[in-house]
């Protein structure tokens, strides 16, 4: 621990494959100073004065979604939570709401658009969900020391915050030097993030306008957007979306973007605690369709098992073809993680969003592991500017700590038995669902190729994931 | 337990007014002969032979919803689960959509049924809750029994099963001598009753028709309409209106119903154990605000502190003025349960379908207890024929065992402390939500005559709970 500033760590080189980068970490100030004490190229700076008692209470704030049923009310499709009701045919992509548009007179365009944005916002408006992406630390402490540790890039400019919350980049921004914050908020949260900021700021150094971004109205264009749009393996939400449609209309031609670019991770995992959970509530499922045939063709005089078969096929299903929230360690890890797509985001357009095509990966096997599935991350990088702070990284990955986003897991049906020097080599494809613009269906094809073995003995595997 | 036939108790006499009558019991067949033998009018047909470990397994297959995260993904509206993104807009009621209708050339009040249709239905399209369903021992033999114990009332006749799922009802009405069965289904459940029902009843018993029953055209009207359209506390899910357009529209005019009336009861509840979980959770999540916001103002600068008094209010709106699912035992009833409305299925209409007005209550209490709540539930009565069968009531009280319906339990913030001669008497009202028309609010205004203490001195109470 070097200064006390931010958490910040620079680690080893990250895939993305910039130079010199800086990692921020959870609160796990223990953790972390371990961690580093094994790695010679890593330096620490932490400015939270945590103990051990601290740092445990902070990271018991951070469970999985699984594990919460109070928390998967709030989060939504924040959390990794199943939407109890499937939106079904709710939320429409651009091409539906735009075929619409040409069928109607364009009202019907407009409801479908503000059902979805009444879905999408729902859990967004309770201070319990904000509470707790305010207490991912690993997202705090990156915007933090992104905005305030570059005070030259939003010393007298405009700013525009979207998707504002309570208000905490607003205020950064403000505090920074900016001359004026523009705070949009769909939600009713926008009422809360006015008093936090008047509270905060001297009064007109922040506007909080309710409303959504991709209709408000501004005098002129803003200097920097800073937004937390980021989802679930990065695109889930698909706010990026509003994102860019935001920046086309509202950011200056050499605006700046809080955060400027982000990755997308792709790694083979070993997560057994999770995969012998996981099989073994899905058999307790399957055994369980038995017996209880068995009664009610006993007591009830009716046969159900002409779907046995179906029953197993939707249990299998449910436990092994949804992805998932887990929150990996580095040790989880099965060879090294795959950069699949690179987004800068002055330039992304909304065509780049709609998913990942076609990704090669190839993962070499260090020693004999089951592999029990995949597994997805992002890392989000900030701008830096004269004042020579080294650039922020906010990342997701299992060796950064624990977020809020943690990592989506695409479990196998059976682990893969995978021996030192074997190759994992194959394809993966992400998609937005045909039925709600706002998840994901991922699929993935791959070979494994055993070291001594020739190259057309290794069979082919393929899988598919709902994201929801 | 006196004959091997169905597990059927005649029980004390219900408010609900019939004079002899059968109450239907879950699986507890050990807990069953324990009451019966305290109670001397009360006796007992059980054909179900269970052991001691039949029973505690079938008993394990009725849980709160609330402890299962994994049930509360496929129960949806029925099971009592939170929804996780709130449908807002989505449903709406008879006169949004007639609103619709009239201010468009129609299309969007289609679309806007669809919609409604597609989330209502979305869980009862997996086997896991059918499973759930069938699992629960009341519902399936008071149907069974009701079915199967008056021939005479299905000899020869026309059946509809309205909402069919995997087909149990048709295959019973079939059993019992139907000539034809009509099985509606809206969800793809429908393919898997078909072969369920191929497959217990002769070729052409039952034609199994996917669709919405509001919609479905038949060669003529029926002689008998089954349905299980009951949601938690009778009217949430209201598929009840869609019950009485099916009727107007498909029920001869001397149709039988099955069931054919139905009973909402009210009650005053000592629910100790989820009151003081409850009370513990809130407090944690009041608590654990002030450590949260002191951690953001200290490590990054801005202050929450503004928001106190919000978030402690959402925290108890979210635990104290929601009901919820609970399983009582007849130890929590305080005073006597109230009758508070009563349905004729022959003659009910969507008005009077809409909620409960007005209805007054009044609980004598016996002996010094904590009140928690209230609590609503609900009986459900069958027809009974020339067989001189006794008619079948199935109840979701919790003197009746355990059901997948439970009861739905209407908290209090703190307990009253009520002691014997007191005397609490009130109004509850209950009506649909304006947002969407399957959910209901709930509301009673009371006061506590204490024995001894003039009639002016008592205070008013007044609540409000979601029932989502």
């Amino acid at each position: 621990v070097t200064k006390p500033s931010d958490i910040l760590m620079a680690a080893r080189p990250q895939p993305h494959g910039l130079g010199k980068c800086v990692i921020v970490m959870a609160s796990l100030a223990i953790y972390l100073t371990q961690v580093c004490r094994n790695r010679p190229r890593v330096s620490v700076r932490s400015g939270i004065k945590l103990d051990a008692k601290q740092a445990s209470r902070h990271a018991s704030c951070v469970q999985s979604p699984q594990n919460s049923p109070r928390r998967s009310r709030y989060r939504g499709l924040i959390g990794g939570a199943q939407p109890v009701d499937k939106p079904g045919p709710i939320n429409m992509d651009d091409s539906a709401v735009m075929r619409y548009v040409f069928e109607t007179n364009g009202t019907e365009a407009v409801e479908a658009k503000k059902r979805d944005f009444d879905c999408y916002f729902s859990s967004y408006a309770y201070l319990y969900h904000q509470k707790e992406m305010l207490q991912d630390e690993s997202r705090m402490a990156a915007y933090h020391g992104a905005i305030m540790s570059n005070p030259a890039l939003f010393r007298n400019k405009t700013v525009l915050d979207v998707g504002a919350g309570t208000g905490v980049l607003s205020i950064w921004a403000s505090k920074a030097g900016a001359q004026k914050v523009y705070a949009v908020e769909y939600t009713d949260m926008a009422k809360f993030a006015k008093r936090i900021c008047a509270y905060n700021t001297p009064p007109g150094a922040i506007e909080v306008m309710q409303g959504s971004a991709e209709k408000i109205e501004l005098p002129s264009r803003v200097d920097v957007i800073v937004s937390e749009w980021m989802g679930m393996f990065l695109l889930r939400e698909s706010m990026l979306d509003s994102l860019i449609r935001v920046r086309d209309r509202l950011l200056k031609p050499d605006g700046l973007l809080f955060p400027s670019t982000a990755t997308m991770l792709w790694s083979l995992v070993t997560a057994e605690t999770e995969h012998s959970n996981a099989s073994s509530e899905l058999n307790d499922a399957i055994r369980s369709w038995r017996p209880f045939t068995g009664t009610v063709s006993s007591m009830f005089g009716v046969n159900l098992e002409v779907l046995d078969k179906e029953f197993e096929d939707e249990q299998i299903s449910y436990y092994m073809n949804q992805s998932r929230w887990v929150q990996l360690t580095p040790e989880d890890i099965v060879g090294y993680p795959m950069e699949i797509k690179s987004l800068d985001l002055n330039t992304v357009t909304l065509k780049d969003v709609r998913g990942v095509e076609k990704a090669r990966f190839r993962f070499e096997v260090e020693s004999e592991v089951n592999a029990t599935g995949f597994a997805g991350w992002f890392t989000t990088h900030f701008p830096t500017g004269p004042d020579e702070a080294p650039p922020v990284v906010l990342s997701t990955s299992p060796e950064a700590g624990t977020t809020h986003w943690g990592q989506q897991y695409f479990p196998l049906r059976e682990p893969m038995h995978l021996f030192a020097g074997d190759i994992v080599e194959g394809v993966m494809d992400m998609q937005r669902s045909n039925q709600t613009h706002r998840t994901y269906m991922v699929s993935a094809t791959w070979k494994v190729h055993r070291a001594g073995e020739n190259a057309s003995g290794p069979p082919e595997y393929s899988k598919r994931w709902n994201m929801e």
